[in-house]
């Protein structure tokens, strides 16, 4: 007898997440996969984490195996703050990586019905999220600067819950969105006082430009962000940072401890340890190096191989390359012909909340060896020229 | 201006955990604090995991730091199911902890108002977790046999989403559920076809008596069964596994996708040497051994000090005695007295889902000092007394 009529209203929007879908149909062995937004395994700091994780257990001993606060480790905590604008240690709570922040600001605000404002096209994984939580949504346009602040305010007036934003290298275009929009966006969710959720896994992995402050920075009060240390050292530690203030914080640290209780005190203490030794801001210059490479190489390629037609720009940071391909194409029905030519990308439509962007991709550059990206972009460009 | 008018309805149920909150107010130097349900600190193997951290990172080099399926590390699921009857690995989910499970049967069975029968009393962190889904309870009454079968039938004919059960070492009575209840209480989950919520922290660590079957292997199907390593091994790590069949697993795996995508990829590895080497199962043979003697210590003091109308008894195995006062005795008032005095206890009303359990309190023996267990004792016999 099934027990599924149990289920709740949510159930039937638990559904796997796209990208980790198109990740396991692109295993077959010699694709080159432009899918995933992993860090390259050449890059992840395995062998120099062995003195860091001795150094957790001799400093701290069974502190390091034990309970510890839901709010998270007081000194990493301390290290945060001290190195975050207008941040004190108590408005710093450890998560188990950013998706988390997104997971526990739903708990905190969205009832079935409540409306979301989010990019068009967005992060895939908030939009799940959302969803579980019976948000609905309104799209925010977007150009090459960010969300367009008309766009925004139309959705604003439309009463949502919440903004959801990545203002840094956007999931899943690579923009950086422009200081000017940034002040309008915070000026915006001020004025309607709405909170904004700032989800910031790639702000450290800028290889153009000048540091951007986030939102949190133009606009404390009004910001719930997530900081994660995925992308900047270890997805596999499921680490991450967020910061809000006081009205906020009290019931995010609440409803963290009903989802968990608390983030891994050994993970905890083992990041504070390489933090505070430096290792950390060593690593970050190593990555911006390594992906602005991996940049290049892929659109050097993209630029000598794609059809004319398929238009993307540069990244000033992050992962990914968004590309857009003639209107009436479909990145959805195309991506079997690819995955059968060993080439895998991400079709765009599961990153827009609405039914649009069947005409877009993500490629992701950050684990692709670079003597594999122009055969794959090669392959792609035979894929798609046919269609053209 | 303050953005709590955006706050979802659950949120007023985003409370501080009583016990986590009785814990702040025991720091006091001197105290003697039976509240806390941690593994005492002279028994987590701290030092023995040094070895196992190197030899993840010399053994899985960068995968260690990767991102992992949502599932969880496959050789860690295959360990688990080969040590559990009637379990392949696709019913294997690692969790960030027991408390995690308690979330997801959450996202996939609640709906504001919807029943969840409860043991009167039970852990008052599933408690929390349950009302900021909107659950309404049913309680279920208990002897030191476990739930009483009539009573579990009454609350079934009011038709509850979820039946929440603790059958080893109940938190907090510390009752061993008997083998014709754990049987009477899946036949009717079965005949009602109610899904059972088993949470079994303390399963492992049975010191008197021979191993009873869980729920989960009565009637697997009809059974989420949440594990931890929290006791056996260490809390610190965040932990567990959640064991379902298929028509529940696959939604509940969506459900950790959008709460924080995976459980730390090397954490799983982590435990899997540490399983795989036999440490564990050493590990807790050390821990049954412990934890027997900090009991029978612990009950030599309460048989000795405590007044005679105070009732409890011995625990067959896991962490807690439960004390009942006479009727009309308030443990919740008496516990500032007790503080003044130097000796901290878990007041038993936060674990019941209704307005009951005035007169009771929980005791933990797992992580104080056999030396003080007495004088702790005598100081909670004074308070007692003064108000027999």
């Amino acid at each position: 007898m099934t027990l599924s009529h149990h289920f709740s209203n949510r159930a039937e929007q638990l559904k796997p997440n796209a990208i980790r879908s198109i990740g396991r149909r692109a295993s077959a062995p010699g694709m080159i996969r432009f899918t995933a937004g992993n860090p390259s395994p050449t890059i992840l700091p395995a062998e120099a984490m062995k003195p860091f994780l001795a150094q957790v257990v001799d400093k701290y001993g069974p502190d390091a195996l034990q309970y510890g606060m839901t709010e998270g480790f007081t000194p990493l905590r301390e290290l945060i703050a001290s190195r975050t604008p207008h941040t004190n240690p108590e408005d710093v709570l450890l998560i188990s990586g950013s998706q988390q922040a997104i997971d526990l600001t739903c708990k905190l605000f969205l009832d079935p019905g409540d409306k979301v404002a989010v990019a068009a096209p967005t992060y895939t994984g908030a939009l799940s999220t959302f969803r579980v939580y019976g948000a609905e949504f309104l799209n925010v346009a977007c150009d090459y600067e960010g969300m367009l602040p008309d766009s925004l305010e139309a959705a604003l007036q439309q009463g949502p819950k919440l903004i959801y934003c990545i203002p840094n290298f956007m999931n899943p275009t690579g923009v950086d969105m422009s200081r000017e929009r940034r002040q309008a966006v915070v000026d915006l969710a001020r004025q309607y006082n709405v909170p904004i959720l700032e989800d910031d896994p790639y702000g450290e992995l800028r290889f153009v430009g000048s540091p951007q402050p986030t939102l949190y920075e133009l606009a404390p009060e009004q910001v719930i962000y997530g900081g994660s240390y995925s992308k900047i050292l270890a997805p596999g530690l499921r680490l991450g940072w967020l910061l809000a203030k006081e009205e906020l914080m009290f019931p995010l640290v609440n409803a963290k401890q009903t989802s968990d209780l608390q983030s891994p005190t050994f993970t905890q203490m083992l990041v504070y340890e390489v933090m505070a030794s430096g290792f950390l801001a060593e690593q970050i210059d190593r990555l911006r190096r390594f992906y602005h490479q991996q940049r290049s190489h892929l659109l050097e390629a993209m630029d000598q191989h794609l059809p004319e037609a398929v238009r993307y720009q540069a990244p000033a940071g992050g992962f990914f390359v968004w590309c857009e391909l003639p209107a009436g194409m479909d990145a959805g029905v195309l991506v079997d012909e690819a995955l059968a030519a060993g080439v895998a990308y991400v079709p765009g439509r599961p990153f827009f909340a609405s039914d649009q962007g069947q005409n877009t991709l993500r490629l992701s550059y950050s684990s692709v060896p670079t003597v594999e990206m122009e055969e794959g972009i090669m392959r792609l460009a035979a894929v798609l020229r046919q269609h053209l």
